[in-house]
């Protein structure tokens, strides 16, 4: 802090400032080390939201990323939209909404621990929640799009008790019932599968399990916010519709993964997807339905703060992110 | 700040828990209604780039915005980024760097009393480099592409003292001589040149003139920061290329506005520019070399944070916004 002192005193001083410059020896600035805090808000008529990033995954692009395409022509995607073809970069983004004064999280991120032991880089939701002034304490409902890891293991603290005390979980029923069949896990093929089930019965139990309800497509599950079905990416999994006051903004959870790769290529196939064919299906539905309504999308794994238009490019689609703006 | 406590008071009530759901009556959660704080990080090597957004600037799509172009053709470009037609959205984004322990800030931004009555919506330097965990006492040096007042008029309070008490201030030796020079502000045109000779002699006196140490091309101003000759926008207009440990970033300046108009289209000629022709054959040989290096582009009017590649596209070339990075 001496540095700082002696600046400080330095910007005080008349006798200094007549110099016209800085006195030699002026103490070095210590790097900040620090990122901003990862929280971005708008508005979509009468609903603010609060896009709050979980934080990004980085590892070694897999030569398996894309079930149906080669790793060179996925390095050669990855180079033309200027990322890593070394290292893969995935982003996590819950979003929180206030309707009607009701806070609602959409997802919740990896939960304390994160993930692939990478504490620090993911698992921050919390962090940037209460950069954004809010509390988990303060979350009236968490909606949750799917049964994978990043969107689900946030409902826990570490010590398997909720991690939103006063929420009620609303889950796709399809999704639910899936996971939660025992004759479904046991004919689950090792590996992925029988992980992505031994998670869930571990998060979906105790006193989470207690507060969970589960909704269909087309229904509004709280004010503003309609649930639609969009499956493939698992077998259950649903995207949201976000209106108020003639705007929309459509959450499309993991209908594409990184935009870069799977809205530009929306025939490839990521390892991520539970059934390809018709997670395919739903791709090309929904980014047709974007592109031609103009249709703002706030995508889980798009680059923060997440929120994009597409329009049709080649043989797929193209985003453009939507600019940050300085206001709300 | 009562409904607060009664959501702490229910989140650590087990009796509550146990009901499963939140008690009705909770009270509504009220609109945060405020920004993240506009600043950003990244390294180049060794040095550490904080983005620090001034604001933004929104006003009516002019029609003489762009001089060799239909507004119609204009409003279609803007379309097509998915920006609106209607109001034109311009960002200011000056860049302070740690380099060797010296903290230089590139430009300044419109200064406390922000641009057309709109402070708040711009003049949000100051507040933005507090959220970052600096102030105006910490910055050693002060380097100006050129004479604009979204790009110097930060170098003074309101109160006509310098902003940045400890600061040198480092200019383009063509771009002082030539609004310092009586003979040339004689003949400048009424209008906009004229009031800009006025606020380039109001801004560069007192005790901000006794400040300025002027450059020239070619030269390293600050270890790691050289000035590079990019004229047009204004008669002595300077980029500044960024390199450290074989990382490089090319502050751009101005040598385009908003990315989504003229560097797809840098043969359109912005009412910003002072001498076009000169302004549009820097746009074309800058953004050549950027697409062909693959370099790095910081950008003054880009949408925050401001970091993008570039590549050719069409007539023209097309940016690539930079992920935000949750660490740095």
């Amino acid at each position: 802090m001496t540095q700082l002192t002696r600046r400080t005193l330095l910007g005080g001083s008349a006798a200094a400032l007549s110099l016209g410059f800085p006195a030699l020896g002026h103490a070095a600035a210590p790097a900040a080390g620090k990122q901003a805090p990862g929280f971005y808000r708008y508005k979509v008529g009468d609903i603010e939201v609060t896009v709050v990033s979980d934080g990004v995954n980085r590892f070694k692009v897999p030569d398996e990323l894309v079930s149906n395409a080669k790793p060179a022509d996925v390095k050669a995607a990855l180079a033309a939209a200027f990322m890593s073809t070394e290292m893969f970069e995935n982003t996590y983004t819950p979003v929180v909404l206030n309707t009607a004064g009701k806070l609602v999280l959409i997802d919740t991120g990896t939960g304390e621990a994160g993930f692939n032991g990478s504490k620090g880089m993911n698992g921050q939701f919390m962090n940037n929640l209460a950069a954004a002034g809010m509390n988990a304490g303060m979350i009236d409902t968490v909606i949750i799009s799917h049964y994978h890891g990043d969107h689900v293991n946030g409902l826990l603290k570490t010590d398997n008790t909720p991690a939103f005390p006063n929420a009620e979980i609303l889950v796709p029923a399809a999704e639910h019932r899936f996971w939660m069949d025992d004759g479904e896990m046991s004919r689950a093929p090792k590996g992925r599968m029988e992980g992505l089930f031994k998670n869930n019965r571990r998060v979906f139990s105790g006193d989470v399990i207690k507060r969970v309800k589960t909704y269909d497509s087309g229904k509004e599950v709280v004010p503003g916010i309609t649930a639609v079905s969009t499956p493939g990416h698992s077998i259950g999994h649903h995207s949201h519709m976000i209106s108020s006051a003639g705007k929309t903004v459509f959450v499309q959870g993991d209908v594409t993964n990184v935009p870069f790769l799977f809205a530009r290529n929306p025939g490839w196939h990521p390892a991520f997807d539970q059934i390809p064919a018709q997670a395919e299906e739903t791709r090309r539905k929904t980014y047709d339905m974007l592109a031609t309504d103009k249709l703002m999308v706030q995508g889980f794994h798009y680059p923060f703060p997440s929120v994009a238009y597409v329009e049709k490019s080649g043989t797929g689609y193209r985003e453009t992110m939507v600019p940050w703006n300085p206001t709300i």
